[in-house]
């Protein structure tokens, strides 16, 4: 890249038009990236062409290339942030896909699974956790950890079936904004505690969540009135892709800022566009883009799995205990939060809920940073969180198409008709 | 992100879906990613505003928000690499544009253009260099740091004025590539020259260079043989647009292996698939990616434009010398090589051969660490290139008018028929 600071350059990089001072770092980066996402579409199309889900090779082929086994790319911070942009342009495409109302039917169900959901893999993760002989304040760490939903693969996988439209995809969307307000108060309360200050930072952070979701949710009918001029408006703008990105980018680091996930706010802001008239450009637009960044979540989320706890048989017992109560306490949420789908589409509910990501890696890192773990029941938690990830797609794609669309309730019956 | 190692996470951001270790760094290259992506957009905005090159105003939107004014963004290795996945991407739509067969029509006028405008700012630099009282060698690594032409920013302003189909911009587009293979081979001689050693290595290197170019365009015309289930052949791929990214990524980066600018990769690969039946397909796919992409390169360019080297008014003087040398010795070299092109179109090609960029700085970098120059000289060095830089936006906006389509020569008239 051009115009780099004044240091001195490492042999062999002159040439690089990526040269200079960081000339190294940089020629490795890209190189780490391009074998990254590389990986990632040979592992998708090899688990695409044996009829399993594509995301699991994805996460597979970074896992191969990645530190943890052959080592041929690295994960620098750039992709990490191509990763973090992958899932944001995921979740704000599968915005794009959901209509608000269709949201608020099932808002009630929604509450009911993310709640239980919530709930339940706590009090299993505490009663492991005090089980295996662990004070009160780690136990609830652990349960805490096993508690938030990641939603980045379940959005992949449903899209990738194409039943975004069912009403089962929109309990779990509308759920994982409940479960990620609920581990926005849930960690606040927790650091409060083990730094011993409960202040009124937490009761700010958990109302400023609130406050976007429900700002977000109450300005999307809104978005019915507004003309495709207003995002074309800019001279640099020939179709609304560059002002929507702009959108988007600002929501997601929005919702960071007052402590929510980028990724809700990157869906937030897919729901208002939905219902603008320039949704299907943008969604046209987007393909692209989905299509460059999506792979490097999965591939940068595979070549971070480091498996390394589960080679101790003892603690492997651990993880696997660790992860079947999470499947099963998300799996007990969704069933009895949105019975009244069904059973199996309740149970793809459950299962939609399962996978863990980055909440519970980032619990797991806050308790070890705060004393509260040590390193082996930090990497337990990880390699748990990492097996309901890759669970899920699987039991997804065996669940879904069991899930008949024709139950007789007005949910699901109005999904037919939009 | 998910699953990043086991660090102790800063405060503050455990909330973050990107915390975790690296989690304030990674939050801040986030935040600044969006800053120089939306100050960009506001500088062409404005400048669009007032009839003005809008890549001007994305530099200086750069600049403002950048470390040598506001700071309101840093430039970190991820920008840099989304800057240089612009300029590719850039390069590459720009050689979608190109047919092979009008290239090598204008082959010989544009080694004309690029071997004249290569050696006479060698002599320019050398005379300026020995005249403030430099030896032999420093005054030769001026010469060659005023010497190579970085084509990016005239690209972006040949194809914001539809101007891509003209002789001159094909002629252009070819001198780059001339200018950079002699880049590559005075790179290697100089540092040869510097350490005492000029060994097989520089022959064996501009070999290679020569191959890539040579074995891309001899590649090009068999595009038109390419089906396009070729590029579609893969599960994951409903279009042709993540393929045919990954062949691009690769042509660079095998570009950047065998020492030339990564951009001239793309451009042979963007040659190549303009051949192919997919080429309208991959130019629309390709459409939103340059759109998010390209304005990081201008962006990043502004943001790293420190212009200390001004404020003693001796230095500025050898600047300004510097700059308007490097300005008219392109432009001999265009109106020279070029002549048959008419009056007004050869000054054009000329005007578009002179910003220098990421060659300039990397020549000057390379002599500050070899010893060759001083602190002085090389800021003296990055302000004349950078000053080249901003100049040639406004002379193509004055200059392209005022080339008449209908010169009676047949690179010419051949172009308004195709």
């Amino acid at each position: 890249m051009p115009f780099l600071p004044d240091l001195p350059i490492p042999d062999g990089l002159i040439f690089s038009s990526g040269g200079g001072a960081e000339g190294a770092a940089f020629a490795d980066t890209l190189f780490s990236l391009f074998i990254l996402f590389l990986a990632a579409k040979i592992g998708e199309e090899v688990f695409r062409r044996i009829n399993q889900p594509g995301v699991i090779g994805e996460l597979l082929g970074g896992f191969i290339v990645g530190p943890f086994a052959l080592g041929l790319a690295h994960v620098s911070i750039t992709a990490e942030v191509f990763a973090e942009l992958g899932v944001v342009i995921l979740l704000f495409t599968v915005g794009l896909e959901v209509r608000i109302d269709d949201l608020v039917k099932v808002g009630p169900m929604a509450i009911a699974v993310g709640t239980i959901g919530f709930i339940l893999p706590i009090i299993a993760g505490v009663g492991i956790g005090l089980a295996i002989g662990e004070e009160v304040l780690p136990a609830a760490l652990i349960g805490l950890a096993l508690a938030a939903t990641s939603i980045g693969i379940t959005s992949r996988v449903l899209a990738e079936m194409g039943v975004l439209d069912r009403a089962f995809s929109r309990v779990i969307l509308g759920a994982a904004i409940v479960d990620d307000i609920l581990a926005l108060l849930a960690i606040g309360l927790l650091s409060g505690f083990a730094e011993g200050d409960l202040g009124i930072d937490t009761v700010l952070t958990l109302m400023a969540g609130l406050a976007f979701v429900g700002i977000g949710l109450a300005l999307a009918p809104l978005g019915r009135r507004l003309p495709r001029k207003l995002f074309v408006w800019p001279r640099f703008a020939d179709t609304p892709v560059v002002p929507v990105f702009i959108i988007m980018f600002a929501g997601a680091l929005l919702a960071q800022f007052v402590g929510l996930a980028a990724i809700i706010g990157a869906f937030v802001v897919g729901l208002i566009i939905a219902e603008t008239p320039v949704r299907e450009e943008v969604e046209h637009g987007f393909r692209s883009l989905l299509g460059i960044f999506a792979p490097f979540f999965f591939a940068v989320t595979g070549a971070n799995i480091d498996m390394s706890a589960l080679i101790d048989p003892e603690l492997l017992v651990i993880v696997l205990i660790l992860a079947v109560m999470g499947v099963l306490t998300k799996l007990v949420g969704g069933i009895a939060g949105s019975w009244k789908l069904g059973k199996w589409n309740s149970v793809v509910v459950g299962v939609g809920m399962s996978p863990r990501g980055e909440v519970g890696i980032v619990v797991s890192a806050l308790g070890l940073s705060l004393g509260l773990i040590n390193r082996e029941i930090y990497a337990v938690l990880l390699a748990a969180v990492i097996l309901t990830t890759l669970v899920a797609p699987v039991m997804l794609q065996w669940t879904v198409p069991r899930a008949p669309r024709d139950e007789r309730h007005p949910e699901e019956a109005g999904t037919g008709a939009a």
